[in-house]
């Protein structure tokens, strides 16, 4: 695995492979990397010849409550789990190198942003649409991979990806579980053992939403209304939200057909915890 | 010349190309082509394996007092101007095809804007940017060539390529003027006989503002002052704006130095002229 600072260099090094022909993998992250990032460098592995992971805490997606500075690094360790996972080129470029200079151009993303988590951080998704963009051009990858535990980002790429005839086929890899299906997530360490038995509760009630629409059930509201249910009594988490929306577009759902992505948020005593499943309904 | 309606065509038939490691050069156009365009082409030509143009008549850099549909169209002129002149695929999509439904995703160019002719033109620069970021990721060109007759618009392009990192290298291509200098355009047409006699003054002042300059004038104010004495002496014309700026930041310039912008503005009767110098100062 080769470690690259900067643009330029990155670019040649794409180039040298790109003229062999070689497509590429992108899997973009803001390190601290964890099995869910594996995941998405093993399906890039899978289906392209070289595999560019980028690691870039973008200071643009950080709302003024948010932390930039506490966000949490460890380069070595990530580099190590990189070449691990057989990451060909690992890009980590400084903030310098990324935004040399006010931008003179700003992207914002007007739909998809109101729902779900984005209703609470207002102008993050625009970071992460102008971050992905450079990062888009710089690579011009072939797939770009995203998690699908992060439904709306993935969604809001899928619009970026869309609306602007970017050439790159965007994947979403399913989400990585613990045995008992709790999402993986660096936040479960926070959890207290009670807490952590409870958790599992997530996807079981996702999983029961699915089963009630396969028996036939269309009504967004009575799909809402069992996931509450079940999230507050066998929980005692506060439950943030359990929301119903077509996907990709995070427009309303008068009644369940055609992708439907279910999303719940929850907050424990010390984690909050997000879940989700993406249905097709016929 | 192939003439090529749909995105997915297009981009079909270049991947071909790519494959075989061919250079593309692009030229986007709103169409009426004319001298202006077609020395863009030649350049491409000479600097690409193949060469890409775009007819498309963009509604979203259309202000609202300004008339969409009343923009001259000649699509079978046009086509037989490009062939001629040895475009490879020209490129006309329709509205639908570039729009087909409301962008989730708005850039908005926020420098470069609100000086010269974009004073007066709120929003179409963003308009520009957008299909612009579109038909470079449909086409992905190595080279695009736009004309340094309108700077403010290559100012813009030039930030679009950099901030974003878009692959491509922008080269501004000289004004093709007539023998007494007059910039060429489709609006000379609307000259009398005696406006056009005048109007080889705008080029004239240029150049008198280059010769100070090079003799050691250094203060903007005083180009300025050179220039538009030049116009009001010479000719009946109503002198809209002579502005100076540094290039391509359009930023103030405090003194003349680095890349300059000067750029003139007159109206006559029946046609509003521009003409322009970029200068490197030592």
């Amino acid at each position: 695995m080769r470690v690259v600072t900067t643009k330029a260099e990155l670019q040649q090094l794409l180039k040298i492979e790109k003229k062999q022909q070689k497509t590429i993998g992108f899997v973009p992250t803001m390190g601290y990397l964890h099995e869910g990032h594996l995941a998405l460098v093993k399906h890039a592995c899978q289906e392209n010849d070289i595999v560019v992971m980028s690691i870039f805490v973008n200071p643009l997606q950080f709302g003024p409550k948010e932390d930039f500075d506490a966000y949490p690094r460890n380069q070595k360790r990530d580099e190590q789990l990189a070449a691990d996972a057989e990451v060909d080129y690992l890009f980590v470029p400084s903030v310098e190198e990324m935004y040399p200079y006010p931008l003179s151009i700003k992207l914002s993303v007007e739909q998809r942003v109101n729902v779900l988590c984005g209703n609470n951080r207002p102008g993050h998704f625009d970071g992460v649409a102008t971050v992905l963009t450079k990062l888009f051009h710089i690579i011009m990858p072939d797939r770009a991979y995203f998690g699908r535990k992060d439904a709306q980002q993935l969604a809001v790429v899928d619009g970026l990806i869309q609306d602007l005839d970017f050439p790159i086929k965007l994947v979403g890899v399913e989400t990585v579980r613990e045995a008992d299906g709790l999402a993986k997530s660096s936040r479960n360490v926070y959890l207290t053992d009670t807490e952590r038995k409870e958790a599992a509760v997530l996807y079981k009630s996702l999983k029961q939403a699915e089963k009630a629409i396969l028996e036939g059930e269309r009504k967004p509201a009575q799909i809402i209304h069992l996931v509450k249910n079940c999230l507050n009594k066998h929980t005692n988490a506060q439950v943030e939200y359990v929301e119903i929306y077509q996907y990709p577009t995070l427009k309303e759902a008068a009644s369940l057909h055609g992708m439907i992505l279910i999303a719940i948020a929850v907050r424990f005593k010390k984690a909050r915890l997000i879940d989700n499943l993406i249905l097709e309904i016929p």
